[in-house]
């Protein structure tokens, strides 16, 4: 870490659930260029908890606050997906920096709104697909920019969770498609490093019926076609008992990149029954507690330095309607052309 | 290798060709109780220079001198694709039992002869879908039949060769789909172990413009659906510039399986530029040698013992017909059922 | 991290050097429940330089400035070796708590002295074997104490640096028995878990004839022999080109565990001319900074909690003995035992 | 395989236990080159049953038959250990190119009378080191001549059995040193290019006291000085419970070579449990097959063609040289050197 600065970004965190921790903890002992002024919360003693945590000066009940605080110069978005859109506008007038959890809605039309009041406030404005900032996907994705394997005619994501999530979060979450895959349609782009034209999407219920009957799939495969003519195959399950699968693979037409899992140690038992290896880091805040504490430097850094955010609102947007065709192919049973799914993608 | 039997079975090999000199000179090496009896090609030189190399007593032109000769227990059909059909009839009613290449051929009608003739004349008959041998692959299999990562959910097939074949032999060999993918099709059906319901297959041409001028894809990515659900990707190309990239994935309820590449050592080199390691074996000869004897033992035994192979004449058909559906779909940009292909499959 | 405590463990530290700011840093970011009050240096810009970077109120040129301050309860000895023994027993006499680097002394006169003073005095004592807090060499570690390869027979450890150090340093830290092998001693009897008998160490300069001519040896193999009758291989080179080897293996009855090197990624690229996979963690500090804070947090613990700590002065002791008897061994071409020693060990 | 030849060796195998059936299978089914005439035995029904299973025209009880037998061009000696020497003499003198057996002899003066003997028949001469064939090890010593890692400085044998031999093997065996670790010796002088000047030998029975009551031990670690001052260790046990361990590495100015174990496949099983890989190949049988084939190839090649055999009866000398030199480093627990072993070493 560089030495702590006399400048640093004034920051409020509006969301004090485990995501908002996580950056709350990050920005103050893993960011020294960043101050964290306040968090809020609509439950309050989860503010307090985290303030008092982390050492934090003020919390409080009503993300207003912050935006009405000349002394926070920007923001992070860390409540519930329904809330972000709104929040982005608001905190769009009140001139503060932006960075906003994934996915910033789950309709276009209010996503749009909130891009365009970002747009016309000029501030900084960051999503958090924060999978881009992991070691492993940035080391492949600066290769394939590199040319190290010419140009890409496959990508393989495999993205598999340990175990479900509640129903409950399922029938609002928007679905695997929205919630899981959203990070895969992302990876996809930025990985391949052009734009999706078509999408097929197939799938089923095979961990729980109890999902089936909340109308989501757990089990599913996503293929993309690019621009170019490469494809992109996703494969998604809820649940792999083994930890947390987390694989990517791209294939050129001058050699191959892969990331395997992250595990706690790189060590091996050989015993007269088997060689076993340690499982794959299980939790995602394990896995990818570096790209968190990445991506907000990335955010204070550009605020800081005038520096664009390599991941864009249009990122945003792009996986949300990825996933809004992948949705429409398992529906209609056929591939979707991105053309189809209206507005301005 | 057991002891060479003094009731060793009578084999003569048609085709003198890659694949012919392949079987042969396992067969007369690697399978002690084989006694390979001659060996006949349309180019007699060849069918000639095998039996030298070899130590196979008779060579000769006209494959009906193997199926006229009493000596002669058993053939293997290493002749050009579209004379599988017509030799297996023949051979069928001369009584000998059979080995052949794959695929049977690429008419759903000859196949049907052919399998019917081989069925009224009560011969063994087994197809030559040699990767079931592998012992990687065949690992992996058996692990998934004995309960090792519980129910199948998601099947996953890289296949890619070191460099296309001429633009001569795409032009005959039925394309990609049925003279590469065929084999992964056929592995799709025994690892995932259960029959497959729908096919949707893309691809494009990426690696030579030339063998999109002759009307086929070198770069492919198809989704299967089994009955069950479980679903399987294969991914193709005709160039993986690092060598025969051969891997297969089963991912379960209970866990995952996985087979990585062959490579012809177990070393690596450390310096001050990198960690490097062994490329795959290049040459499907040397990937699959193992395959080849062992298919070769399976069938001898499976001819002396009365045992049925385990490749039999409907899994060669069943390919086929997979390949033909994926032909389709590419065509028509949709899935495709396999109700929808017609006969019997 | 939990939360940050009321009661945290007031600290000051010893050294601003590049192992004093290692510690500073991760008391002061990573280490919620430690309070650091102050830093001293015989530079008094350093101390100055750490303290604005780390944010620590108070910087000074005399560590008895910290000894006599009464809001501080322990110190971080990071100064050069030949103060250690010195400052442990003014810390001792002043009622700190005392985490010291590593060695204790190149005396065993001077450690015993010093560790006499810390046992008067009842203060907490911890040497700076950080690589017992390592996550890879602790989970053998733990691994063999919990039975999982029976009873060890064989430990083998590989310890080369990227680079040499500069001569200049070579002539005062001891030589590589004291300066680098000494963690490897400490290793082979943590992971080992009993105590050495016999040395034998032989080595050369084959790296750098600068280092020989400094009377040092720049290549080693030293061999120790357990009480037991098992047998510890160390390997040491002050020069592996492909970066920092740190690797460990356990062999016993009833298995063997293994720790391979840490790399920045679990990538591999794959092309025509060959399989790379990154080079390990170059770095000693990048490799070895989870087990730095792990360190620092252990120490913190104990203090607050009354618990000893598991890296004792005797600890600190047997390490330094060792280096000396491998010394002796290779000036005298023979095995050397620990009892020749004299001392307590 | 290449052509059968017209011109094949014509060889009798002498000894038809484990070794000599080894031998003979390869050269009767692998090397085409080869025509096995005859094999001998004292067991008569020993050689018979080889002589059945291999398809080998004769059998005998008295290798003399061979020896005096002018259609035979060449003998492969798998006798027990202490008739290699006198075999030889007599094979020697009946002017048949000889491969032999390791050790050739325990005895040093034996051995040179047997050398001797060859020498002045101008007959072929190789010694059975297999592992230099050993396509793992073979590419490790071929990267190290090629100059890949620059200068060797360290090198590192792995060699652990899967179980003990019979107590009755160790009595007559010559023990660890020269029965187990001689073919690591070679392998030594092999990889390492050069020649050794001193061994130091330690060792303990921590697996079986029954091998200590026999007088040898189970467990073993060796250090070989090399002229150059580069160093060997080499590591023993009687028994690795997780299978046949056969490793090595070496470490030079430029870099490092490493060879792991072989297994039966290339796959992994990831559960809920534990991620497991296929334990090393069990048998040194399956293990080094192809090593066994790979040095009657070129026995039978050298032969034919007149070139000297890579592996000579120098080298099988100096190997036992080592492990005389090692025997007595454990006896009187000091480094020997080998100028003080006598003879012509």
């Amino acid at each position: 870490m560089s030495s702590a600065n006399s400048k640093r970004l004034r920051i409020g965190v509006i969301g004090a659930g485990r995501i908002g921790r996580v950056h709350a903890e990050a920005l103050r002992f893993r960011v020294p260029e960043a101050d964290v002024r306040a968090i809020s919360d609509v439950r309050l003693d989860a503010a307090t908890d985290a303030s008092q945590t982390f050492g934090i000066p003020k919390a409080c009940e009503d993300y207003h606050e912050l935006l009405n605080d000349r002394e926070i110069d920007a923001v992070i978005i860390c409540s519930p997906t329904d809330t972000h859109a709104r929040i982005i506008g608001e905190a769009a007038k009140a001139g503060k920096h932006i960075f906003t959890e994934k996915p910033i809605d789950l309709e276009l039309s209010k996503i749009d709104a909130a891009l365009a009041a970002v747009a016309s406030a000029g501030v900084k404005f960051q999503v958090g697909f924060n999978r881009r900032f992991d070691p492993n996907f940035k080391a492949l994705a600066d290769q394939v920019r590199a040319g190290k394997i010419g140009k890409p005619h496959l990508v393989r994501i495999t993205s598999r969770d340990p175990s479900p999530p509640p129903v409950s979060y399922i029938q609002v979450s928007g679905g695997l498609f929205l919630d899981m895959a959203i990070h895969d349609f992302d990876m996809a782009r930025y990985v391949g490093g052009e734009e999706v034209e078509e999408v097929y999407a197939t799938g089923n219920c095979l961990v729980d019926p109890a999902i089936g009957k909340a109308g989501d799939i757990d089990t599913a495969v996503i293929v993309l076609k690019y621009r170019s003519g490469a494809i992109c195959t996703i494969d998604n399950s809820r649940q792999a008992v083994y930890g947390y699968d987390q694989r990517l693979e791209v294939f050129g037409s001058q050699g191959c990149l892969l990331a395997s899992n992250n595990a706690p140690t790189r060590t091996e038992l050989w015993t007269a029954k088997s060689l076993e290896a340690p499982k794959p880091l299980h939790f995602f805040l394990e896995r990818y507690m570096d790209s968190y504490v990445a991506e907000m430097r990335e955010f204070v850094r550009c605020v800081q330095t005038g520096a664009e955010p390599s991941c864009t609102g249009d990122d945003g947007r792009k996986a949300v309607v990825l996933g809004l065709a992948a949705g429409r192919s398992l529906k209609e049973g056929r591939p979707v052309k991105i053309s189809e799914m209206g507005g301005k993608a």
